[in-house]
């Protein structure tokens, strides 16, 4: 049984994708709003990204954003090396991923998380270095993935 | 590409578990809530639950709820005969599951799912008979199912 961790609202919702143009062009449909810019998640040389505790200068995702009044509605197309969201498509062919949580203190709540059993599998600096992201798989015990966010 | 249907914002997700009240206690870990009640989707003689086109008088769930300002947080867990919820258990072990959305005509809200290639799996009244839900594959074009709700 997961341990009190009490990260409040969720912030975001995200679902992975193979395809973004055509997922962003759906949901837009869907939602009945604009089809959102496609931007991506920025390079190594800003992101620093880690995966599986290592570095992964070539992991990368194309991103897309919906804002849902109180919830916002991200999607994910992974490119590139290995990462935690290539894992997912590999392993599902793609759908809800995770949710993402605003957390204080980044590394307070990671540890706080893997205390509870969740496995760090990814993190880094958003494209434009404003903030860092951490996923943290909850499979075993939400069956989801969390994502912790930070801006500086 | 998905046409049009301009469902607007999508009032709840939802995660199917195969132990609810294990998911339930995690979640409300995770959120810092109290643990939610859990009940029943209702019996037969009320929700007139459709599985596949046909009568499903032993498909049922065990729900809860998280009201997270704004979005409605669900957890199933499906006992039974075959149920939508179910298949989705089976073929994936649990996670992320729909988006639903508040819908004034039911009919013609499935109606213009199916145009847009949608399979209609499942459907019923609520467990007090004051609404109904319908699901809704599509999984092809958006990566999840999609849950249609309407209250009498």
């Amino acid at each position: 049984m997961l341990d009190f961790l009490g990260l409040g609202k969720p912030t975001q919702i995200a679902v992975i994708t193979d395809n973004i143009e055509v997922s962003a062009a759906n949901y837009a449909a869907l939602f009945g709003l604009p089809v959102p810019e496609i931007s991506t998640g920025g390079t190594y040389d800003v992101t620093k990204c880690e995966y599986m505790g290592a570095p992964a200068p070539d992991c990368g995702a194309k991103l897309a954003f919906f804002n849902l009044e109180g919830i916002q509605f991200e999607l994910i197309e992974p490119y590139g090396a290995d990462s935690t969201w290539k894992d997912f498509l590999t392993e599902t062919g793609g759908g809800l991923h995770h949710m993402a949580f605003q957390v204080p203190d980044m590394d307070a709540a990671i540890a706080k998380c893997e205390a509870a059993g969740m496995k760090l599998t990814q993190k880094g600096l958003y494209a434009d270095a404003s903030g860092i992201y951490a996923y943290l798989d909850a499979r075993d015990s939400l069956k989801i993935f969390v994502e912790l966010l930070h801006s500086f």
